[in-house]
């Protein structure tokens, strides 16, 4: 099986790196940066190209992970390809492709990629969709060689896993990102909030987080938040942040009790 | 030895289920909530008292664990104990205990805990504090008992830990309600996001999360960022905290930017 994979960014290299590990498939990787491309053509033992124009147009399917504001012109530059082409992304509809392809689907795995880390795809979910069912058959075929756990979704609903996905990774990082740099001011290691991420990590993964929901805001504790406030005295970003987030968590709790 | 614990809320639930079990230890539990007291006296064959007119003043320790804001009536209420008084709240002082007991201090377990859940306190960094060298070597010893990880904090470090772990723990779990929230209006289970909140939880302990940012507020990708509000158009609370969270991490982005 020939399956070519455009672009080199965090996704593509996880692509890359886990398609290589399957028997029985041919790879071609298409990008722009040379020593990301001798790289893996060293390290996964496949074909390279550094322009789409150059890429396999016989390839069984045509993997496209670039970035979501890339889609668009990176598609239009595309030559017309035989087999099935396949875009990676949370956010961007399967109607990216318009008409120029018979055969196109999704395959979005559903987790935070970067370059330097190394983990397992079996247990990501990998979100797929298709122009038509025999499509779909092959993409979670194909799907099904990298993870255990392959959902159908729609462009609709990945959409919303996407703009809820912003929330429970990169909003949860920007968090550990303030605290870290609290922390920071008192010369205290950021380690020393290992276990406490942790915890709060299996928690919400083992309980609703609207019910795991612990800290001042939640308790109403009003003199703890006013003691906080004044410890954020002299950086009003992070002021205004802990303000709006313990209202935010204020509204939830409300909202619950309404619901009770 | 003897060891009071006052307090069957969810700090107090763990201490006392962590100190019945270490040997050569006799456990008094003072609470208001007579089920759980008769709960703990069972479980853990503790003797209890339900006022804290009742306590055992001879006790070796006797440890507070109540609400943050009903440290001073609690204190005023106490008798006057022999032994050494330690309270556990990130966000009390030592000096909440004034001049009424000779030997003091803190020893706070920084986590987060719920009644329902039960965890090992081996990993948990326990911040002492102490009135006099010879109380701080004994909290420090006791400390031991339960967790390997001791570490000497001032009531200063130990408020700004406080504050840190709001945004680490507290905050970070909101950001999982919302997203739980935004999911279930799709019919999309939560379980959906375990190995991303894990993979991101994982990434912050074992790289610097400044670093470990992604997503669209990081690659300042307006088109997805106006695309997320839109879908947000019919909840103007989640709307606002989008658009703040999302322009703090701009903010630390250009921060990072000016420092590299």
């Amino acid at each position: 099986m020939n399956v070519t994979i455009i672009g080199t960014g965090n996704v593509g290299q996880y692509l890359i790196r886990f398609f290589s590990k399957i028997e029985n498939i041919n790879l071609q990787i298409c990008g722009r940066n040379s020593n990301v491309l001798h790289q893996f053509a060293v390290e996964c033992e496949c074909a390279t190209v550094d322009s789409i124009k150059k890429i396999d147009t016989n390839a069984d399917f045509t993997l496209l992970a670039v970035s979501d504001n890339a889609y668009k012109e990176v598609i239009e530059q595309m030559p017309n390809v035989k087999g099935i082409v396949i875009h990676t992304a949370g956010s961007v509809p399967l109607a990216v492709f318009g008409a120029k392809f018979n055969r196109c689907g999704v395959m979005y795995p559903l987790q935070t990629f970067s370059a330097t880390r190394k983990s397992d795809f079996k247990n990501i979910p990998f979100c797929v969709e298709a122009s038509d069912t025999d499509t779909l058959n092959k993409i979670h075929k194909l799907s099904k060689k990298l993870s255990k756990d392959v959902r159908f979704m729609n462009s609709e609903q990945r959409k919303v896993i996407h703009l809820a996905a912003v929330f429970a990774c990169n909003f949860t990082n920007h968090m550990y990102s303030v605290a870290a740099k609290i922390l920071e001011s008192q010369h205290i290691p950021f380690a020393v909030f290992q276990a406490l991420i942790t915890e709060t990590a299996k928690k919400a993964c083992e309980m609703n987080p609207v019910l795991a929901q612990t800290g001042p805001a939640m308790r109403n504790d009003q003199s703890t938040i006013k003691s906080h406030l004044e410890i954020l005295e002299s950086n009003a970003d992070l002021q205004k942040l802990y303000s709006f987030v313990s209202e935010s968590i204020a509204n939830f709790k409300k909202q619950e009790d309404i619901n009770d």
